[in-house]
């Protein structure tokens, strides 16, 4: 059978294009190494129309497809089931940039090509495509779509979904869906892209995609700040909203602990303010020109500092000194591996109740898992906490590990009370699919099994993903 | 069966909010008189509960629904048809503002409020609710939603679907989805606000919203611009956007023919700039303060004149004149009435082909009905152009609006030929249904019937429009 399934996709995508055996191994696992796939076979199709033959092969055949980017999600969605069944469908040979219209700030790129090479395709056009996130030199845009990826540029620049005015996507019938509008504006019926946008493959697998350009800001500055508590981190938020506008780009947060573990176990880095502070914000204001924004910085700060929102504040005087305030907030996770076990959650708040789900979720933990410790940072801006939490020291890390969905229940349930999200920008994939029923909306549900059922009636793409 | 369903519906909503012969004349026009609808009866219900109930009832006998915001659509989406047997579904009553949260940047308003009370309102926290456009005093924002409305603003803060983060629906069997989401990042499952979103009431009735909130810029400058040609008018938006960046929110077009409408028609108005210019662009920025706004203004206009972009230009050095810069775009439309009939046109356009489009509708206007005198205008920074076309000098208005299909199908031809879209911001209601088979890709238009069935398998919500 999975050789029969083999050579009808050759005859597709051609013989080389088509992997079996022991050649599937980079495609069946991921990198935290929590779901390990099998599959009938890989297959690379050429191009979006190779793709829609793949799909339509497959769906008039009673197989199952999962499609992958570059294999670089956290909640399993791009990965095979174990039944060895399925067909794992890549994206990877779709590296094409097809356009870049500077005047039209757009850009036409395929599913395959990694969020850094969009980036760079832009930047070579002197303009600016604000996705970025940790796995950018792997991850693929495709991907990066079909999961509406965040990042660290979501409070300026919006979700990845927002940076699309454009898809082509292959359907579960092998049809091929021209969405590739480079407009602005267009109110000719419903907004396609945005329903295969974040579905994670299981509505139509997108081939292609009209991104969004920007302009480059020419102009930034950087500050690390130390707080007293969530409280005066949402108040310095707002004041940087409303001095700052637009031109505030970042405002990322973490908490002591977090300081202290990657200034610990970080050769050569330091502590970046004077005195420990409970809690710090990274916070960068960019704008077109250098003229008129240190000041506006300035102005901020001393706000700041006047209306005791703020204890401590320095702003990076050198790329290298705003490289080493970034390192703070992007090696936390990495530098967490050195306190044992992790268990994460991936969740938003209204922006507002951040304070008050960090006040609750501390003591909730404590009394699930006594001495375990949190290590929430992540995106204020947005609400996005990724509230990680390291093991009691001298706890087993497997054990500890063991009671990751318990751990993950019980602060879930005070995320659902607030009416956050517990899934931010990760997606479900199959780490959250079972816990969908018990945080959304009994119609929401129904009209997502509605939509599954008009687009992909007999289950083809990616099934037991989300739903 | 008139007395029967007003009967029913009475029973939901109450006696007196039920209309039915003369009281319902008001819901049965809309302002271009266009389009004159016959009724069962008018439903006005008080609550999403209600508005649930009524489309369950509907639903369930058979009967088909339309849903009406403030009446103001122009494509008819909001008219009952000739039958007599549909009920028109009015939104007026879901008039409250159900919670202001500055801290998260979000308002709760329901369907019926107007724009302007919704501006009102988030003015009132000292925020900014940026949706602005011409009815915005009787308009609601239910309305606004469903025909994902554009408007001014679109520029720097998107399209009506891009300030929302979630949505109160009634679904055509009477279910009431809750997706008031608060929350900037949520990836639990298909994004359910989208679906809704522009689809004109034809999938589920808006009941509710959460919308976002911005910060209100304290500093504005306005400039009006003379130049040469559409090239060099999308040579200014690309030098305004590299230097302005998100301080650029307002980035309007028009030709010389326009602005001479306004001036002859207009008590007290004069040419705004010393000499006449082919072309004119209303330029604003706008910023958190007044520090460095006047001078970027001035480091813009005078980089433009240095390239030999721009011919001349003036900024506003009062309200009073901002205010008069203003009325010479505003009132263009209603000005061009003087000049006999208008055939118009609400266009999209990839940015950079705005220029190219322009230089070719007009022989093609010309030789469609020799000597009308095409009036462009819009949004250019959108790519959006308001392509009316006033009649010859001298030739009979009746007759001249006789050919509106005809000089439609004329333009669209070249709008379509460029992937544009036909229509941009005003929706396809009844006006534009049967235009989108020539102008859509036959997979889209099957992906929306599929929608369609799925959400409203009986054709209750708003038959006969989009689709």
């Amino acid at each position: 059978m999975a050789q029969e399934i083999a050579q009808a996709l050759a005859a597709i995508v051609g013989d080389k294009y088509v992997l079996t055996g022991a050649d599937m191994a980079a495609y069946m696992n991921e990198p935290r190494d929590l779901w390990h796939g099998k599959a009938a076979c890989v297959v690379r199709p050429g191009s979006a129309q190779e793709v829609a033959a793949v799909l339509g092969y497959a769906d008039s055949h009673g197989l199952k497809v999962v499609p992958q980017g570059g294999n670089t999600g956290l909640v399993g969605g791009q990965i095979t089931d174990g039944s060895g069944s399925q067909i794992l469908l890549s994206l990877n040979r779709l590296d094409k940039i097809r356009e870049i219209d500077p005047a039209s700030n757009t850009m036409i790129v395929e599913a395959g090509v990694t969020l850094q090479k969009v980036q760079e395709a832009a930047e070579s056009a002197d303009r600016l495509f604000p996705l970025s996130l940790a796995a950018e030199g792997s991850c693929t845009i495709g991907g990066n779509l079909a999961s509406n990826a965040g990042g660290t540029a979501v409070l300026a620049y919006g979700n990845a979904r927002d940076l699309v005015t454009g898809l082509e996507v292959a359907l579960a019938d092998g049809k091929l869906l021209n969405n590739l509008s480079k407009l602005r504006k267009d109110n000719t019926g419903y907004d396609l892209k945005h329903i295969f946008m974040g579905s994670e493959g299981t509505l139509g697998v997108i081939t292609a995609a009209v991104v969004k350009l920007y302009p480059r800001p020419r102009a930034v500055e950087t500050a690390l700040i130390g707080l007293e508590s969530p409280e005066k981190c949402l108040e310095l938020l707002m004041l940087a909203q409303a001095m700052g506008g637009p031109d505030l780009k970042t405002f990322e947060f973490m908490s002591r602990f977090g300081i202290e573990i990657v200034v610990k176990h970080t050769d050569g880095a330091r502590e970046p303010l004077e005195a420990p502070h409970n809690w710090y914000v990274l916070l960068e204001l960019a704008s077109q020109s250098d003229a008129g924004l240190g000041d506006k910085m300035m102005a901020l700060l001393e706000a700041a500092f006047e209306k005791e929102v703020i204890e401590d504040a320095v702003v990076a005087a050198s790329l290298d000194q705003r490289k080493a305030f970034w390192t703070l907030r992007e090696n936390l996770s990495e530098k967490q591996k050195h306190e044992g076990g992790s268990i994460k959650h991936d969740v938003c708040l209204p922006v507002a109740m951040v304070p008050a789900f960090l006040a609750e979720a501390g003591p909730i933990v404590e009394k699930t898992i006594p001495g375990a410790r949190p290590v929430p940072f992540g995106h204020m801006g947005d609400g996005n906490v990724h509230y990680n939490v390291s093991q009691p020291v001298g706890a087993d890390k497997a054990e500890y590990l063991a009671r990751w969905e318990e751990l993950n229940a019980a602060v879930h349930a005070v995320v659902t009370r607030m009416n956050g999200s517990i899934s931010a920008e990760h997606g479900v994939g199959v780490l959250k699919r079972d816990l969908l029923p018990g945080v959304k909306d009994p119609v929401a549900l129904e009209v997502m099994r509605r939509m599954k059922t008009a687009l992909d009636p007999k289950g083809t793409l990616n099934p037991g993903k989300v739903l």
